[in-house]
């Protein structure tokens, strides 16, 4: 039996390509000492990923051509050489999977599902990386407050649509950036009290205006880009701006980023625009998805999912989710449970 | 007797003209209740002032056309309406007093000096607005460690040559930028540990990289531009820039500040870019006034002053400063003691 495996063939340019990867058949790995041997079931594709093969700096080691593809997944544990995991156990791992059918992974980088409490994509979400990252930018480094003005790019995004629920649990009046009235309408069925289709809005440093009066007092940008220039002219005193994700310069990555500057802005504001990312808060990561999932064991944090079958399709679901075409957190599965 | 005062003519379009102000004569302001009646001794020009006579919104009320220049001033009391304030006292506000010969000010709004400590121009300087922002941009606003490298643009500047000196008392290494040699030397002479002269520097991102191998941690910016520039693509993880000021953008206010970006570093470097404003901190000015005292009295902090004298010579002390001209603090004296 082989290990099917997509392995990066070239770093990309500008926006990905299809041909930047190839599928390749491998042997199948052996667990060593600590490690779990686990058979994906879902795979993950993330922005972040983006900026995993660029040669550029990251804050996190790059792939380099012929390495296989770095993401996180769910699989079922078929060798284990970790004490407390057993075969036929199901595992999520943020990050040490890979884009393949089998994994030697150490039982340290990955954790048990309760799959009796919600379904198994939302471990890889809402219990992931992607709620714990709205969870850590809008009550930390955030600094959230109840009854400010919370706004989100890429709203109906993986953190997008959950930090929306998150703002408007924690009593904030939520505005939803997107870029489809199909989109638009799972925004509004979900956390957010206003939503922008910025593709349709015309002058969009007016219309948020018109949309926040007095100002936007928290802003989630997970694209940068335009959205992220109507909002700057539009903060509140005191504002912040946490940068979780530059998803608009995904196909001018390896340029400088020029346009717009809001230095005065931010000085008379006394704004704070700071960088998030998820693995600073490490420490506290269990206890935020602790109050994760009990938001959805009491019915008010959903996810909406966008999932394709078959590993052969990792290509194709990252490109989507870089393109805007998915509807709801882009998954692959890639095998079937039991 | 007559007052003369400045009064602004008409709002500044890029680069403010000598013209933009009229000087006048007025009759003598009187003291109201709990006001005192001040005579001028020096008069401040600082670079907020450039805020001050545009249209845009900014953070203070602006000067509207017709109106006296706003500004502090150090005076002496010549007649007192409030207690606690005796003729001949020598005052200092740090913004309500005008570019005037005489002015009727809120008892509140002035504190007694004491001159038998220092100079009289330290008490609008490193005790007054320049010494407290640097104090509050360091050690609060930006979180300053021991053992981090400091940059500071302007620091030849009111708030750079203080900000050098305080962040190598509290065992940082400091890089300071400015635009001349003369600059440069008492730079050096005083809180900066390298001194870079942008106009010379060539490729100046290379520059900051050689200075700075590790990094910059707190960036101090008074000007943005192309010091600005250089920093942000040499930031250390979880690097602070605190934006006090914004001069190298005082030809072009009115207008959009376009040019490089630096989302995906802030991103990248978890960094936080945030405004900083002297008033914010008020409840804590007398505290930090102490210890800028101390310093002072302890001969490890010094101001270089640059002073005009007569008051017809308001808006070309100004120019000179907005123009980069000054060497040292730039004041202008009004008046003779006693």
């Amino acid at each position: 039996m082989k290990n099917r495996q997509w392995r990066l063939a070239r770093f990309a340019e500008g926006m990905p390509q299809a041909t930047d990867w190839v599928l390749s058949e491998a042997e199948m790995p052996e667990a060593g000492p600590g490690q779990l041997l686990v058979r994906a079931l879902y795979l993950d594709v993330a922005p972040y990923m983006r900026g995993r093969i660029s040669p550029r700096q990251n804050y996190a080691a790059g792939v380099r051509p012929g390495d296989v593809m770095v993401g996180g997944g769910i699989g079922e544990v078929v060798q284990s050489n970790a004490e407390n995991f057993r075969p036929g156990d199901v595992v999520v791992s943020d990050f040490s999977f890979g884009w393949q059918e089998f994994a030697a992974v150490p039982a340290t980088a990955v954790r048990c599902i309760r799959p009796e409490i919600a379904p198994l994509p939302y471990w890889l979400d809402a219990f992931g990386l992607n709620g714990l990252t709205a969870y850590f930018a809008l009550f930390e480094t955030g600094n959230m407050k109840a009854g400010e003005t919370v706004a989100v790019s890429a709203a109906a995004g993986s953190v997008g649509q959950i930090a929306g629920q998150l703002a408007r649990l924690a009593g904030c009046r939520t505005v939803g950036f997107t870029s489809s009235e199909e989109k638009a309408a799972w925004c509004k069925s979900s956390g957010y009290d206003e939503v922008i289709n910025y593709r349709l809005a015309g002058d969009l440093e007016e219309t948020v205006r018109f949309v926040c009066p007095g100002g936007v007092d928290l802003f989630i940008d997970n694209t940068a880009g335009v959205i992220h220039d109507a909002v700057m002219t539009n903060l509140a005193e005191h504002a912040r701006v946490v940068m979780v994700g530059t998803a608009s310069l995904a196909d001018k990555f390896e340029q400088a980023d020029i346009g717009h500057r809001f230095l005065r802005q931010i000085l008379v504001k006394r704004a704070i625009v700071r960088g998030f990312l998820f693995l600073d808060h490490q420490t506290r990561h269990e206890a935020a998805r602790s109050r994760l999932v009990q938001w959805y064991e009491d019915g008010v944090l959903r996810s909406k999912f966008d999932i394709l079958e078959g590993i052969e399709n990792m290509p194709e679901a990252f490109l989507r989710l870089l393109t805007s075409k998915n509807l709801g957190k882009q998954l692959v599965r890639v095998g079937v449970e039991g």
